[in-house]
């Protein structure tokens, strides 16, 4: 028989407490499938005393981290504490030049500090493995890093923050504002009391690093990805995506493109009837598109100690089958630079959706200014008269302010940026235009 | 430099024709990423001379497949040719036992002799990889042997055939007949002259039957599977689903029950706005549920060229890495007899869809049978006169036979027997009742 895998654990919340209880229950599975059987033998975290979904005083308690991470008897350092600085990042550092396999699913340190730590990883001949940092149970880091190497990638993108989808869905299906939505989200646990890195974009924008970085063999450039969250979102737009033929999704996109790679994330429209349009409320999904796979997409449970954990233990259970990656596919050392694609360069169609004065001309003058811009419409459509814009005085008159959407052809994000400031210096708009893009599938 | 990975390559289809374009595309990138340049040193196939889309002269010309199975300047064979028995299985055999790895897309000779190549494969130490045997260009094989590890599975199903499910989407998409649809899948190429491997529920038989084995760790039981075909399904069945909010598929479930595993392959009913129910055309699908990932769901093209040729490198990357598996996840050895559900025993909800006289006392009739079989009813629709019942003659009356379909509540399969075939014997039926597995979700 030989050795057993020895892991130590640093963080011991939901995901923690989750892996504890998958070992428990199938260590004997794992044993007789990859021959090494796992055993906890140290754990740390914040509190000790703290009530939690786990047992843990089989194991040896270690306060600091850190000590934790470099301790002669593991082989495996498991961090699930999260964060981007500090002890997660000196404890990961102390463990990989420690020689010991680290397994995290803290996205946040590597999306800032990845090609670093995987330089570090490799110069130590250790795994530095993450698949429960993107998208939770969903084994896209396993699928890009291994079953997709004999592709060129075109486009990786998909809905990477239950948070963000279950707002949707919820405005979706019940027709909620966003506020509402918001509240009802955190009231479910789904959303923090500050909930900017969820709805602000910025938690779909780390793992989009990581997974551009997967894609394009490139180094990881979290600070240059376009971010823009799901805030300005309102259930006219949802509504108006409904008639349309879509619906509203938080995207996360990296994409090849002439000028380089677009790294984006935003609202997006995307058809209706698609795998994609049809992930709800707290699913994530991820689509890989490749020049021999042509499409695959993957889907499931983004977030959750059951899911979480069992990412965490693919990942175990490849260290413990002897498997040995380079953490991004490409070795650290080989990782292109970063090829920023500017977003004026974004080619793609847009919705629309501008407030404005019943009156005549208005109309005609915001297609004069779109057709300065060689913007060519696939369809316009003008709602009924608006009765709840801010500030926006429309009392009893029959004429008050109205929604137009357009849905622009094939266009560029800078003449759409010039002609939506052109509409606004025109004075015809009564609120800020709303400017959603639309993904091609 | 490491020495190069040496292919032999047997069958050279739309697959091994594939296979070469991919490689001479990406053997580079895939040189980078493992450190082994690939190399395909010898071919072979039926007739040399053949068109193809791919240059062949560069290599070396086997006649007999079995002679390069066993050739001594080769590190693995691809196995491309296809067929259960014959020189496909000499060849695999023969590669094994002469300690060559074996990537294969067979699926025909897994499903008939997998458990005993795979015992080939671990005495002689080498890789027998089959990613491109199951749905194509999804990494499902990767994903149930690696990823869900962590799991103990419950249901393992999809859409594993692109023929079938590309005529079910004609049929629903221009409410075309069965017939119309079969023909045109022939002549776009999806069907085969004798369709019946396809649309019989062969096809999806012989994928399932390695899906199970992956995830419940048994042996490969492919003459236990349950098999029925799309033939009987009407353009009635597929109007009426649309109605109650469902997607007709020919799905193949694998399924944990306290009876055993239930393996079956049928047309079922799937709730509308749902991934699954929104895998259109050729595409194929493939849910997994687990313990603690929940569920997890892969979809993609089925076949083709491309996509098989990504996962037939998937395997070779593998190899190329020095990776070596079980190829059923669990030793061949220690796989378990499988433990086969009887299809009478299966529980869920049915469509049935019954042509009955419009006559009085007709539904009280049949709602007695059902009630006899404590077969309770969700809902129950009578529609309007058929006038295209072969061999009914409803000429002019007003009360010509009309459609009655139901939804039933949670049953099992024998009381659904038995109450059609009383109502069969009651004579109120028209035509063979039409009977539709719902799958829940």
């Amino acid at each position: 028989m030989p050795e057993s895998l020895k892991l130590g654990l640093a963080g011991l919340g939901t995901v923690g407490a989750g892996v504890l209880r998958l070992i428990e229950a199938h260590a004997d599975k794992i044993a007789a499938r990859t021959g090494r059987k796992l055993e906890v033998v140290a754990v740390s975290a914040r509190n000790r005393a703290k009530k939690r979904d786990a047992y843990i005083d089989a194991y040896r308690w270690v306060d600091d981290p850190v000590a934790l991470a470099k301790d002669p008897e593991i082989d495996v350092f498991v961090e699930l504490m999260g964060g981007e600085e500090g002890i997660p990042k000196e404890a990961v550092e102390a463990a990989l030049k420690a020689g010991k396999h680290v397994v995290t699913a803290n996205k946040a340190l590597l999306a800032h500090h990845g090609v670093a730590l995987s330089k570090l990883a490799e110069e130590n001949g250790v795994a530095l493995n993450f698949e429960a940092a993107v998208a939770g149970g969903i084994p896209v880091v396993k699928v890009m890093r291994e079953s997709l190497q004999g592709n060129e990638i075109r486009r990786v993108y998909g809905i990477l923050n239950g948070t963000c989808n279950y707002i949707l869905t919820l405005m979706q299906e019940e027709g909620a504002t966003f506020d509402d939505a918001l509240k009802d989200a955190q009231a479910k646990g789904y959303a923090e009391a500050d909930p900017t890195f969820d709805i602000g974009g910025f938690d779909t924008a780390h793992k989009l690093a990581l997974l551009t970085s997967l894609a394009f063999g490139v180094e990881i450039a979290f600070d240059q990805i376009y971010v823009e969250g799901i805030q300005r979102i309102a259930a006219a737009d949802i509504e108006a995506a409904d008639g349309l033929g879509y619906r509203l999704k938080l995207l996360g996109v990296a994409e090849a493109t002439e000028h380089g790679i677009e790294q984006r994330v935003h609202p997006a429209m995307v058809a209706k009837h698609t795998p994609i349009a049809e992930t709800f409320g707290a699913q994530n999904c991820v689509l890989v598109e490749g020049d021999f796979v042509e499409d695959v997409m993957l889907s499931g449970q983004g977030a959750g100690a059951g899911p979480t954990a069992s990412a965490v233990m693919s990942d175990i259970v490849e260290i413990a089958r002897g498997h040995i990656f380079a953490p991004f596919a490409t070795k650290a050392s080989e990782l292109k630079p970063y090829p920023r694609a500017e977003m004026g360069g974004h080619a793609g169609s847009y919705y629309l959706r501008l407030t404005v004065h019943d009156q005549t001309g208005v109309i005609a003058g915001i297609a004069t200014r779109m057709a300065e811009q060689n913007i060519s419409l696939d369809s316009i459509v003008q709602h009924r008269p608006r009765t709840d814009i801010p500030g926006v005085d429309d009392g009893d008159e029959p004429t008050g302010p109205v929604d137009v959407v357009m849905i622009t052809h094939e266009t560029t994000e800078s003449a759409i940026q010039k002609a939506l400031a052109a509409i606004e210096g025109d004075g015809h708009v009564v609120a800020k235009p709303q400017m959603i893009r639309i993904e091609s599938l």
